[in-house]
């Protein structure tokens, strides 16, 4: 079965060839044509365009039926509106077509006599040995293949997150994070599950990082039996919509999935290891940090800051998150007290405020007591709360030396919260391109992020 | 009293002459010469460097004491390190100056000795009827006099915000607020304390929205009549740091304040109608809500959306802060019902893709749809969801439909998220240089945001 599940996902994932079915032959701004979206991205494989209406559809020869295509393509997506979708899907199918991806709505989306043609639709292609995504989908995504099946331009990258989701909101790059790796939006979800999704994840090379979208999960013993077993090996993180009132019916609407309880769901990530975020915010946070740093070995947070509210208000979130804001070893109060003057009580966190008027001055402070709180045993990560503007030569400087000393100590995350108004674009560039030091925009969410690493990293220590 | 407090903070304030004692001669980058940013700044009151070892000071002649100065400047800004000060101040404050502002560190705020210290030139300044805003304090900022006493330069713009703090933090630009409006950093907190701020503010007419960062307050009872007075006529905001154990104590050696049991102040700042905020970018979130829009008459949030997902996850988001998700009226339904495709349910949140693909198409659905919603009596306020990219020109004349219906209802707050990657920031920048439609990093943000405003709104009713 499981063996089984990648090569049907594979289908829709790294197909050779794909036929659309119902394509239109429009292709300007707003067309809405995916085929010309895929062969702008520049996929390699073959396309079909299926259609009884035209001869060719952008460049491409167009054909009146599947039966009619030179080979039967790896997947079809079916891109009629739903009332058609019944009769496509039997033809397809009964051509040998595998993988069937549906766009339209008005399925369990719309209740009723949708759920219905759901359900028929889904048997119509089991009885040929189909399987299929949607309906109510925008398509898949695979930068590393060039191919995005999606009915609007969306950018792609290749960076190693895989999505599963049941929206297509991933594909327009979902906030701030700029780009798609690999998407798998499971629409209303009437076949294919996220446990398939998280099998053929599981196995990807290209993925280091596995996304949920979750409204609704039909199968949730199987869900569990797989996702415990991938996110051994791969950190799995989730925003789970649909957990008040408001957001049941809403999702009810969207997906047509049940949302159910939602402390049930609590319980399953949990079990599982799966990160649940709070917030979309939150989900952008820990892409960058899961793809940057290794497993933290503890939860002892070490912080320098330049200012001390800063500090403070990092010691609220270390409380409300789960970071630890420990005494440093003596070695390193002694190591901190010599660069500071002597009636200040020197501790973590550690008042870069306080090294600078100390008798090293300013330029070495963050330096020096970076590598200081770094080299501590009792430290496991570090946050450091500098000002993105003031004497600019200083802030790159100080972000050379964070980036040697993150090169030197591997193990221990480096995060950082530049604040103050962005002059120059520079400073951020130079820490956010090293891929090592991920600066946050405030210090909570560095906290929470870290706390979050902390929590996955202590499910795999716990399970191995 | 009142009125006295009023004319004692307008000599920190609203100096019409300063002298800078103790000042140093240095004026390379990294000085940390006051004057020299004051005289950068455009301040045109008088200013008077007081330092026995330099004949003049950036470029303006420097006395060797207080005593020799030709007038008795409004203010006096002490610089020294802090066993200087006492004399200092007792020098100030018999030749007749009122106000004294003490930067050193090193007082209550390192314990023990430095206690006592700070006992001692508060009642020295007392004993000639001097008040004192420190120690540990980078100065006061006020952008409508070109103002700025902070040891580094920082940037200021005449927003109608004050800031009553125990930080030089919000001198830096607090994150991403760009810059200060007008800022009281009372350090320690020795003397001049939250509730003489407030009453200066409070009268203010520069300042619409007051914002505070706490670690300790003192007299709570003072602090309660004023705040209770006060935010019946301006939004106080308050970020209340040390909270935690963790947090009390870098508090603790921080500003020396006694942070205080922290559902105390929940307790209190509830009572006085102050709207306490989670973290620092609710901060920067509440700013440009409360400056962009009027009271709300209520929590029904109308939803527009591209993504359903994003719907769902703002129906979260309404549940989690306190927003009501309702029915629109049956008007408004019918009306929706006639853009949309017939099979698809119309609610709130609106599915503007769903509009997109009925009878009068895109262009029309994002205008038309807002439109609509706007004017149904039962929606107080509006978030509108969406991409920031695709279609640049529909995006731009989305902008332009969306701001002039904002100056249509100006009683019913639009928000916006647009998410995706910026490729272009004028769809920004258009939304954000109008200051009557608020963009937001996320649909949790807004709906926060929101929630706030309507806990304001609903304290400012029930008082009057």
């Amino acid at each position: 079965m499981e063996k089984d599940t990648v090569s049907q996902i594979k289908l829709f994932m790294e197909p050779r060839s794909i036929a659309f079915i119902g394509i239109r032959g429009e292709s300007g701004a707003g067309s809405r044509n995916p085929l010309k979206y895929v062969l702008e991205h520049g996929y390699s494989g073959r396309v079909y365009p299926v259609n009884p209406n035209y001869k060719e559809i952008a460049g491409i020869k167009a054909y009146a039926s599947v039966k009619d295509l030179p080979e039967v393509p790896d997947l079809a997506q079916i891109l009629t509106p739903q009332h058609l979708v019944p009769r496509l899907i039997k033809e397809a199918a009964e051509s040998g077509i595998k993988a069937l991806l549906v766009v339209a709505q008005g399925f369990a989306d719309s209740g009723g006599d949708g759920r219905r043609l759901q359900e028929e639709i889904v048997a119509i292609a089991h009885r040929s040995g189909a399987r299929v995504i949607g309906p109510n989908c925008f398509g898949v995504a695979n930068a590393f293949l060039n191919l995005n099946t999606a009915f609007v331009h969306t950018e792609m990258e290749k960076i190693s997150i895989g999505s599963i989701t049941q929206t297509g909101f991933f594909f327009a790059g979902f906030p701030a994070m700029a780009v798609a790796g690999k998407v798998l939006d499971l629409g209303n979800t009437c076949d294919i599950d996220f446990a398939d999704g998280l099998e053929y994840f599981g196995q990807d090379d290209d993925v280091r990082l596995i996304v949920l979208y979750v409204e609704g999960i039909k199968d949730g013993r199987r869900f569990m039996e797989v996702a415990r077993r991938v996110a051994r090996r791969k950190p799995i993180i989730a925003l789970k919509a649909g957990r008040s009132a408001y957001g049941k019916k809403s999702a009810s609407s969207h997906s047509g999935s049940l949302a159910g309880e939602d402390h049930v769901y609590d319980a399953v990530f949990k079990q599982c290891g799966i990160i649940r975020i709070e917030d979309t915010e939150e989900l952008v946070d820990l892409c960058r940090t899961f793809l940057a740093f290794p497993l933290l070995k503890g939860r002892n947070l070490g912080v320098l800051t330049l200012t001390m509210a800063g500090g403070t208000i990092t010691a609220d979130a270390c409380a409300r998150y789960g970071l630890r804001l420990e005494k440093f070893s003596d070695d390193t109060i002694k190591e901190l007290k010599g660069l500071a003057q002597d009636w200040l009580a020197v501790g973590n966190p550690v008042d870069l405020g306080a090294l600078d008027f100390g008798p090293k001055g300013l330029k070495s402070s963050f330096k020096v007591g970076l590598e200081t709180v770094l080299s501590d045993p009792l430290v496991d990560c570090v946050l450091a709360i500098l000002p993105s503007t003031a004497h600019q030569e200083t802030v790159m400087e100080n972000a050379d030396a964070a980036l040697k000393l993150a090169d030197i100590h591997r193990d221990k995350p480096i995060t950082l919260w530049l604040y103050g108004p962005e002059k120059d674009s520079r400073v951020k560039e130079r820490y956010e391109s090293s891929g090592r030091i991920v600066n946050y925009p405030s210090p909570e969410r560095a906290v929470r992020a870290l706390a979050r690493l902390a929590q996955y990293s202590e499910y795999v220590n716990q399970v191995d």
